[in-house]
C-alpha cells in the first residue's frame, strides 16, 4: 500500500500523507471471548492467511497491485496476519500505569482506559513495567547490581518481585474484567539475563499461549542473571526487545506518561514533539534533529531514556516503535495498529514509510497529549 | 536414629515412643536473611554434609553406632540435609487457607499463622490450593474438562487463573512481609497434566531458586494439557505428588483445615482421628483400619478424599506424609520435621516409623485439632 501511494505522490503533487492503516480492523462477529455485546469483540488471531488468493489478485487491479507490492516490497506491511504471527508488541510503561512518586500507587483511569482499548487490538503481547512496584525494595536493597551489593541481600529480592507481582496480578484482573483473555506469564525464573540483557528467553511456552488465542502479559522482574552477581533486573523494554527480535511483530507500541519524545523537556515552552526518528541497521540515528539515545533531555521527559535506547534496538530489526501516551485517543489509534498524529515513530531508514512532512511539525502538551500549535 | 531406638525398646521393657524429630532444628545463627531479630530465623538449606565424618564416628560410639545404621538402613532418615536436598514438601491446603463457602475469602489468621511457622521450617517447597479462589469460576466454565466441555471458553481460564493468582499474591505477600524469602512459581504454561497427572514438570527451575535459599511457593493452577481438550486443572495435590516424586524430601506436611483423616466424618459423635495408614510400594493399604481410599466418608471430611489418594501415592514413594490442621501448634511442629501427636501419619509399610501405638486412641474436635479423650 505504502509503496503504491508513494509512487502516486511522485505523479502528483506532495500531499501531507493520511494515518496509514498497518492492520486489519479486529474482526466484528461474535465470538466465544466476547462478554459484552456492547463493546467490540476482544483481540485474537485472525485466521486469515498471508496473501490473497492470486486467482483473486488477478480478478481485482487494486488486490493485483497490492498483492505485486506486497511479494516485491516485503518491508510493507501485509494487510492480513499469518497464523500465529503477532501482530503488536505492547509496552505499558511504569510511569503511565503507575504514579511513580507514590508508593504502590496505580492509574486506575489509565489502566482501565487502556484494557478496554485493547478489546479492539489484533494478536498483542503486553509487557508493562513495574513503576511505583517493586522499584522502591529494588532501590533499598541493590537487586539490580545483585549479590555483589552490600545492601543485597534475597529477602529484598523476593520483597521487590512480591511487590511487582501485586501490580502484574491488578494488571492481569483488570484485562480479565473487560473481557479479554489475559494471562500473566512472570519472566522469573524461566528469562535470565546477562549484562542487563536477556541471555535466555522462553518463547516456545508463550506462542502455546498465543496459539490458544490467549493475551499473555508479562512485566520486568527481578530475575537469575548468567553472570557471578546472580541476580538483576530484566527491565520491561529489554523484555521488549527481546520479544520484538524474536517474535518479529508488525509494530511495537510503548504507552508512556507524555505523548512521545520531545526536543526538550516537554513541560518546557515550546518544546517540540519529534514525529520520526529514523534508524540505520547499526542503531545509528540518521534522521531526527538533536535526538541521540545519550541525550540528558530524555532523562527528564519522564524516564524516557531507555525507552528511547530500547526502540531503536528494536527499530534496527525493522519493527517500527511508536511511542504515544497512554489512555488517550492516540494511544487507542496505535493499539490497532494506526499510527496516531500525535506519537513518535522510529523507523528503519531503509523502510518505505512516512515520507515527507516535518517531524517537528506539531508541538503537545504534556498533560493531553494533543496537538496544540 | 530410629533403628537405634528400637533396639534399645526390645533390650527393656516396651514404653511409648516419643515424637520422633525428623529434621534437625534450624540454625539458631542470624543470617542475611533474618528480618526480626525477636523471631526465629527464617527457613534455609543447612550446609553440612549427608553423613558425619568415618573418622569422628570412629571417636564417638553413639556417631558411629548412628553412621553404622544409615548405612544399614537407608530407610532411617538422616539427622543432616545433603546439599540443594528438600526436607519438606507442604501442601497448604484451599479449605485451611480460605473460607470455602465464600468467594474469595482469605483466612487471614490461618495465614499469617503458617506465615510465621515457617520461619522455623528448613529448607521447604510450598504449594497451596486454590479453596473459594478459582473454583468458582472452574466450575462456571467448566475448565476442568477442558475445551470439550460446551460451557467452557479462555476467557474462563483466564478468569480462572486471574482469580488464583489473586490468592497467590496474597500468599507470597504475606510469607515475604513474615521475612520469608518467598517467590511465586505459578506451572502455567511450564507445566502440563495428561489425565490429571503432570506430563511435564519444570523442576530445574526449582532446584536454581532453592540453591540461592528461597522459599518457591507454587500453587494448583488452570494448565495446558497433552490431550485433546487442551486444558484442564493440575491440583495442589498432584503438584505435591510430582515434586515429592522429583525431590524426594524427607517430608510431605498437608496443612488441612480438619485435624487429619477420621474413620468417620469428624463432626460426627464419637470420630477418631486415624494416627497412622501404612500402605505397600503399589499404594495398597495394609494398615489402617476402616480406611479406603474410595471410601465416601472422606468426602464430606474437608476434602479429604484427593488430599488422601495423593497422600497414598507419595507414601508408597517412601516419603511419609503427615496430615495435620493448619494454624495449630500441631502444624507448627510437623513444619518443623517433628510429628505432632494430632495428625494423620502415612508412611510405607517397610519403613521403620512409628512402631506400637494405638493409631485409633485418639479423638479429636474438627475446630481445635487438640486431642479432647
Amino acid at each position: 500500500m505504502w509503496a503504491l501511494a508513494l509512487t502516486a505522490a511522485r505523479l502528483s503533487p506532495p500531499l501531507p500523507p493520511p494515518p496509514p492503516t498497518l492492520l486489519p480492523l479486529p474482526p466484528t462477529t461474535p465470538n466465544h471471548l466476547h462478554a459484552h455485546p456492547t463493546l467490540p469483540p476482544p483481540c485474537r488471531p485472525p485466521p486469515s492467511p498471508c496473501l490473497r488468493p492470486p486467482l483473486l489478485a488477478f480478478l481485482h487491479p487494486i488486490t493485483f497491485l497490492r498483492w505485486i507490492s506486497q511479494l516485491l516490497h516485503r518491508r510493507v506491511w501485509p494487510t492480513t496476519l499469518r497464523p500465529g504471527e503477532v501482530a503488536l508488541v505492547i509496552k505499558l510503561g511504569g510511569s503511565a500505569l503507575t504514579d511513580k512518586t507514590s508508593f504502590e500507587t496505580v492509574k486506575e483511569r489509565v489502566l482501565q482506559t487502556t484494557a478496554l482499548q485493547l478489546r479492539a487490538s489484533t494478536a498483542p503481547v503486553i509487557v508493562h513495567g513495574a513503576g511505583s512496584f517493586g522499584h522502591f525494595q529494588a532501590h533499598e536493597f541493590g537487586v539490580a547490581r545483585g549479590a555483589a551489593d552490600p545492601r543485597f541481600s534475597w529477602l529484598g529480592f523476593s520483597q521487590t518481585r512480591a511487590s511487582v507481582s501485586r501490580l502484574h496480578t491488578r494488571v492481569v484482573s483488570s484485562l480479565v474484567a473487560a473481557g479479554l483473555p489475559a494471562v500473566g506469564l512472570p519472566p522469573f525464573p524461566h528469562w535470565r539475563t546477562r549484562e542487563k540483557r536477556v541471555s535466555r528467553a522462553r518463547v516456545a511456552e508463550l506462542r502455546a499461549v498465543l496459539a490458544k488465542g490467549l493475551l499473555p502479559v508479562l512485566h520486568g522482574d527481578a530475575v537469575f542473571t548468567d553472570e557471578g552477581r546472580e541476580c538483576g533486573i530484566l527491565s520491561g523494554d529489554e523484555l521488549c526487545r527481546a520479544l520484538s527480535e524474536a517474535l518479529r511483530p508488525r509494530l511495537c507500541v510503548f504507552l508512556a506518561s507524555v505523548a512521545g519524545v520531545f526536543d526538550r523537556p516537554p513541560e518546557a515552552p515550546h518544546a517540540k514533539l519529534i514525529r520520526v526518528i529514523r534508524v540505520d541497521r547499526r542503531g545509528r540515528l540518521v534522521e531526527g534533529p538533536k535526538v541521540s539515545t545519550d541525550s540528558v533531555a530524555h532523562d527528564v521527559t519522564g524516564g524516557l531514556r531507555a525507552k528511547l535506547e530500547a526502540a531503536v534496538q528494536i527499530a534496527r530489526l525493522g519493527v517500527p516503535v511508536c511511542i504515544c501516551e497512554g489512555g488517550t485517543g492516540h494511544a487507542a489509534m496505535a493499539l490497532q495498529g494506526r499510527i496516531p498524529s500525535v506519537c513518535t515513530m522510529l523507523v528503519r531508514s531503509d523502510h518505505s514509510f512516512p515520507e515527507g512532512g516535518d517531524y517537528l511539525a506539531t508541538s503537545c502538551s504534556k498533560s493531553t497529549g494533543t496537538s496544540v500549535s
